[in-house]
């Protein structure tokens, strides 16, 4: 690998094609951006909509709204956005509650499934660095339904999957690693022993490409708070395959999720559909926000889509793990993020062993902003978290973030009494 | 009663002393809102305050504002500001997720708590008339745990109330008649025969006092878009007598529930105290949105807080009921409202055997926005829904209200044609 300078980084942003995506959002001044995959940056057109809908749809329409400014079919409409981001079809997406409630409703439908079609099976297997909330949803569940939890690293997942397991439930980017599963091979490889597979889609969402029908998945779900730009805490989303979804209602039974929503009968029909996923009413200043950040990427599409977003992610990727390998060795630096195209989402994790949180806080003093993961084991280093989000991430910003990491490490900057107060970091 | 002119409804807004609390509120000119037990009014302060969490706390804080913008314990400050409207004590309340959602979290502890202390004890008590979504959230839960749903008319209920039940779920104020129960007796008889009592203050909270530590009530929740003028979706709050909000952790287990969340450990250990009714990330920008909702009655506490506001909203549903009698007899008009101020909620609903939504549709063309609910059985007349918010509602509103409903009888108006297409209300 030749010597990277700053100026051959330059002159890969004055030639990017993607790079006017970036003029689709506003970034504070002097701030490296790396931790979209945390909460994603703020489109420019979101205020606005926003501030229409509290002081139009709200303030003037007032109840009116539901249906004058089509309140109603946000969550499908918004999910109609979501569906050539994950390959999945128009009408079987939805957005509604969080990543978690969503889990909740497609883990209780996969395992009530999974009871009636193959009552042997009480095994839910998952990685055991799966993100942590989604493996709390899961032990509620398998108690509540009489199942499993079966954890395993990712490596042995193949030699686990057998006629136990009811229930394949993976997160397809891992949060702290960045390491991304192959999912049309697992979810062929549960298929085969009989099992079902949920996708957890948060860290893959917007920047990676996901084909959810192709690879004949079962379930999923995601975030729209991190590469789709929605905002803190912006709604999630939930997709099921049409085979299944309407075998259950989930249990989670709201208004918004019933046939006649507006009948008001005692008893429950689940609409059609994945409308069904729905419950009660939804934030709607939290829905508006998020359709502005799955706007930008109607205007990628014009760009060549996920397919040119994804080869970007990788060239930023790669960029960053090299200029570390070239300018930061020695360091105490290690890689925890997947050299295998196919195998790494659109983050990059070092590994460092003392000072890790020292060195983000010394970082984001600079205004490079990635975060921090603690080891989930005392044994292992702890993890320095960079994403590169593909619409907005430029290669001289790698640059910049990866001489900012060199000064510090070399300069022992970090070491200062002022970086070593740890504080709860999102 | 003396006729009632309204020059008398103008003397009375002169010479109340909350009238300044509208101030507080931007409404369309030219409209008579009467609708606020659906969707409340708009705070003057919102816009701006969701602008500086959109542009500053997002846009330049970014991910930051977490810890900066004390976004972490958002759920927390806002039940400790909803608490005082209901009863409950600092640290008891959290906001989070949807009514439903939380109505679920919290009969799902019911009902763990009732199968260990009353394991014989098979039936969930209710309402016909509750609000549909309590009741499909029930029947799944019913389902889920091998209980039964109980329906009943609201004065079969003490009759009902038996050593079978173990969770008797009411909602104070009905959604359809604005008929209040007594949640104290209700509390201490479903006490008195061994079964726990769960309430749902979606209409009360910020309109009626509500009283939850003196009722000795086991559990509540309720909404943030009606009374308490959170704004299109905003997100609900739960309450749990502190003799149980240990002994569970309810089954929608998220990392904002966790007693560590930033510890990542793959092992849900819940929180202390009501924080464990969290579950995964919310919407910040509905979260900041209600706040300025609540903030109105910190205003409103100097002027009396919820007993001025109930005295308000009783003296306005007086007036129009008193109104309608004197002004509309004879046009067709019921009352589904109890007379009683003890049975009486902050809303009026007329019946009406004929038209009521085309006359609903011609009172909203006016400029008067109330509501239409469909009879619920096929033997009864619809209802003409009016809500009032002391905190907004006039006198003077009252009398024009009843003035356009007078005009509209009188002259056939509801007849045309634009009015007798059924759309959906939400």
């Amino acid at each position: 690998m030749p010597l990277i300078t700053q100026f051959d980084c330059q002159q890969r942003d004055a030639s990017d094609p993607l790079s006017a995506l970036r003029e689709a959002f506003s970034l504070p001044p002097g701030v490296i951006y790396l931790d979209g995959n945390s909460l994603g940056a703020m489109p420019k057109t979101t205020a606005a909509r926003v501030h229409q809908v509290v002081t139009q749809e709200w303030g003037q329409g007032l109840i009116r709204s539901w249906n004058n400014a089509h309140w109603f079919s946000l969550p499908q409409r918004l999910g109609d956005k979501i569906a050539p981001l994950i390959g999945a079809a128009p009408g079987q997406v939805v957005v509604s509650d969080s990543t978690s409630i969503n889990l909740y409703k497609v883990l209780s439908a996969a395992l009530q499934i999974a009871k009636e079609d193959a009552p042997q099976r009480r095994q839910v297997l998952s990685e055991r660095s799966n993100f942590p909330t989604d493996l709390y949803i899961a032990q509620s569940l398998c108690q509540q339904h009489g199942f499993e939890l079966q954890l395993c690293e990712a490596s042995e997942i193949d030699d686990l999957l057998n006629a136990k397991v009811a229930v394949l439930m993976l997160t397809h980017v891992n949060y702290r690693t960045g390491a991304m599963h192959d999912m049309t091979a697992l979810t062929h490889a549960a298929h085969a022993v009989g099992a079902l597979a949920v996708w957890d889609l948060a860290h893959s969402a917007g920047a990676v490409e996901v084909n959810l029908c192709t690879a004949q998945a079962d379930f999923a779900v995601g975030c729209g708070y991190k590469y789709l730009n929605g905002g803190p805490g912006a709604p999630a989303f939930a997709w099921v395959n049409p085979q299944h979804v309407e075998r259950f209602s989930q249990p989670l039974v709201g208004w918004w999720g019933h046939a006649s929503p507006f009948a008001f009968t005692s008893d429950y029909h689940p609409a059609a559909g994945i409308s069904r996923y729905l419950c009660g009413t939804q934030g709607i200043l939290s829905l508006a926000a998020l359709e502005c950040g799955l706007d930008i990427f109607a205007q990628a599409e014009a760009l060549g889509g996920m397919p040119a977003l994804r080869l970007k992610s990788l060239a930023l990727t790669d960029l960053m793990i090299n200029l570390v390998q070239q300018r930061c060795s020695g360091l105490g630096l290690g890689l925890a993020t997947p050299l295998a195209h196919a195998q790494r989402g659109s983050q990059v994790c070092l590994t460092r062993a003392e000072g890790a949180y020292a060195i983000i806080s010394a970082l984001i003093d600079r205004g490079v902003i990635g975060d921090y993961r603690a080891a989930n084991d005392p044994t292992l280093p702890d993890i320095l978290r960079f994403g590169m989000t593909p619409l907005y991430t430029r290669f001289d910003d790698i640059w910049n973030a990866v001489e900012h990491l060199r000064q510090i490490l070399l300069s022992d900057e970090w070491r200062q009494a002022k970086y070593q107060q740890q504080q709860a970091v999102t």
